[in-house]
């Protein structure tokens, strides 16, 4: 058990959690940003990152420090808090990213973890081979062994109070992320990163992105917090918790500030082609897009990075709402709507029900049916599930209609997607799903399946389907031995 | 023509648009949000809503200053404007709201038309009668007939440079609300308000809402400003502009926030349930809940306010910048994910594809397949309608390839959701359509009735279809006489 790590809440695999960092004396709670702190270019200073933006914790380069003589003085000298004047949590990354761009870096994993201790960063990190997607098999294995060295190299590490991180490789084989993920859980390391993700998301590969995600949850605990290193876009953040992540970094608010880039919930912008800025954040909700044209280029990236930070820590608090309310994952239906690459996420996420299921709460607020993915959500997979413990015999009546019958031994309503469930069931989650009145086959379907389980379970029953006019390629999953009966044709 | 409503940009049925306000001596931007002022209670001071929300134009009820002898008398001494401390345009309601509130009200339409004039309004209404849903036809009819003398009686007043608006009534009977819509745009007034629509967004019947606007719609011409009355969530912003509407008011900001009702785009939250504040504009960047509900009631309500005010300017502001990009109907898919029956009314919006192709332009920036709803966009209806046009013979391969072949005289490219179409035409909007990697049968059955179309207006050629497996649903839909060859299975 990681006991600096408590979970508060959950929905689906998204989960509020606290991560207490002892070094810096805090308590970061999850789902959190960490923007990116170069320690050579100040878009937006860390005190500024806390007082405006509620900045729990903050990731900087301790490679860079350490290869740049004055600011490794100084972050020696006076530590990295007093340097970059932020009270919060610090994470140093080691310099693999320098190691995966240039092929070599001048340290090893013992030198970076002593020195991240030694200039007090609070969550360190040993040098890992970010292996990026695609690669050969061998090659993915060869790398993946040299992390876990690294890993063993800085677990033998005496890094007193510091965390440290224990990245999770492994490219886009499923099966070596899993791996990695256990390994790395079995060392007593602390935070799991969840690396070389950046070209996947760069590429739009969401789908590939949310897989190698559920491979490194399924070798991880629960208790295991876990960051997709190198995720700021808060266009994926929601799908991102959903399926498990609590922390991400963000350089993105500030690289694509000097670019003129503009993040919004539903993808990039660029400021050049904005007519009007379609944001509330006090930016936006100031100015028109040409006062920011006509800023110089120092005012202008400030701005946009504060917009930049605004949209993703507004988004946050969006994702932390939805998980305390229950309704997490129709946020991510609305963000799947954002681009076709995100609606793959989403279907990706939802081809892992059976391990969203897991940590998804038993009763929710409400369940929207938002899309036809909405028949895939774990929640109805738990109900078909339920359906074989919900025993019936004699003449059983299912309908979709509200009222009862004297000619039936039992009177069941059926629900799209969920299908059959006896009526004190009604007034539970997800049975009080809120659902359109235009119901789509994909919910009909779903409904039928769980009339199938309902007569597989129970094969002594005589079961009578009074249904509203499904598509055919619904009644066409109901068993033959079912009587069907349309209620809008016979009506 | 009408000439003081000018139409810039169109996507689908939405529009931006320039309402002339010659009275104000101002040009209002459509869409645009009108805050209802209640003169006897002011939330937020209409001089903060010019300056801060950048408020073009704002409605207060005439019938109510009328009625309330101090601002009566200060309305006609010193006129709307300066009482109201606002320099741009004021629409006046006339106090038809009071009579289907009340059954009766003490003032003919002619008398309200000069008052209005009197008091200095930019739009006068004159007492139409608001027929709820759901009423008999008979009632329907006989309270259209009324309406229509009001609107003669209005035409008949000689209101110098004022504008008047002509309600569009006729309850949940689309072909009465034609018919109502004919009539109004006959008369030489000038803005046409949908009526009586707030009961069926009051119980979230959006798909009705939507077809009471397409119905409005067909009897109006393109260059009738339309005012879909009573409407002021931000979460059918986009919806209703996709419909065609250009104009809303809203009351919300202000009686939402006095309820500590919290408006988003998904929908409307209660301040003492949110544990984060799910958004991003200047209060909830600056306050935590629990700020806003140590407030006193006046405090707690004018920032509750203020954020309603920021998230409906913001969403317009998206809804503006979407219609420029020319995307949208992707807006719409993501806020039909806000609710089922927001769902419900998108779906009935792609009813009326057929309508809202005549004004969507050709060619736009990019098309994203975001949902077995988006198989049904008007752009998939043009791109068949024009295979009816793309003679083709010989033997011909359609195909989901990118390579070409020997082996026949024809080898055009298919793309769900869009059918077959020459590759030359791969590089045209809406071709270059983003679709995600899994696509879903609505797509392929989509492209499928592209096939049958283009087989059917060339009968003569020989046709291959090589798909990338295909649902059988889709297949069922490709005439015999067409070949078919599954890539996935081939390869």
């Amino acid at each position: 058990m990681r006991d600096h790590f408590e979970l508060r809440h959950a929905d689906a695999a998204g989960r509020i959690g606290e991560l207490t960092v002892p070094r810096a004396g805090v308590t970061v709670e999850t789902p959190a940003l960490m923007p990116v702190i170069n320690p050579n270019i100040e878009t937006i200073p860390p005190v500024q990152l806390e007082t405006e933006f509620g900045a729990q914790v903050l990731i900087t380069n301790s490679y860079i420090i350490r290869s740049t003589p004055d600011l490794r003085e100084r972050a020696l000298d006076e530590g990295l808090h007093s340097m970059l004047d932020f009270s919060g949590a610090i994470v140093t990354d080691s310099g693999s990213f320098q190691l995966a761009e240039y092929g070599e870096i001048d340290v090893t994993t013992p030198e970076i973890i002593e020195f991240q201790y030694d200039i007090g960063s609070d969550v360190g990190t040993p040098v890992d081979i970010p292996t990026p997607p695609d690669v050969s098999r061998e090659q993915a294995e060869r790398d993946l062994a040299t992390t876990e060295e690294a890993l063993a190299d800085a677990e033998a590490v005496d890094t007193g109070e510091m965390l440290v991180n224990a990245p999770v490789q492994g490219s886009t084989y499923p099966d070596l992320r899993e791996r990695a993920a256990r390994a790395a859980y079995d060392t007593d390391l602390d935070v799991f990163p969840v690396g070389a993700v950046v070209p996947l998301m760069n590429s739009y590969r969401y789908a590939e992105m949310i897989d190698v995600v559920a491979a490194a949850k399924r070798g991880l605990g629960a208790d295991a917090p876990v960051h997709l290193f190198g995720a700021g876009h808060p266009m994926m953040f929601a799908l991102a918790v959903a399926a498990g992540c609590d922390l991400f970094d963000s350089a993105a608010y500030a690289l694509y500030a000097r670019d003129d880039r503009y993040l919004t919930v539903r993808g990039t912008e660029h400021l050049d082609e904005l007519e009007y800025l379609p944001c509330e954040c006090p930016v936006c909700a100031r100015h028109a897009p040409d006062d920011l044209r006509a800023c110089d280029d120092a005012e202008r990236e400030r701005r946009l990075a504060e917009h930049n930070l605004h949209v993703s820590y507004g988004e946050l608090r969006r994702v932390k709402q939805a998980i305390r309310r229950g309704n997490l994952l129709e946020l991510v239906e609305s963000r799947a709507r954002g681009h076709p690459a995100m609606l793959d996420g989403y279907r990706a996420l939802l081809d892992h029900a059976a391990a969203l299921e897991r940590s998804d709460p038993v009763s929710k607020d409400a369940f929207f049916y938002l899309s036809a993915e909405s028949a895939r959500r774990p929640e109805v997979r738990r109900h078909h599930a339920r359906l074989d413990r919900l025993p019936v015999s004699g003449d059983v009546l299912l309908t979709e209609g509200k009222g009862g019958s004297d000619t039936y031994d039992h009177v069941w309503r059926v629900v799209p997607p969920f299908g059959p469930h006896p009526r004190e069931l009604s007034d539970a989650y997800p049975l009080t799903a809120e659902t359109p009145d235009r119901v789509d086959r994909a919910a009909q379907e779903s409904a039928a399946r769980g009339v199938a389980r309902l007569v597989d379970a129970n094969p002594d029953a005589t079961v009578t389907l009074a249904h509203d006019d499904w598509d055919a390629s619904a009644l066409a999953l109901v068993p033959d031995s079912v009587t069907l009966r349309n209620r809008v044709v016979d009506s």
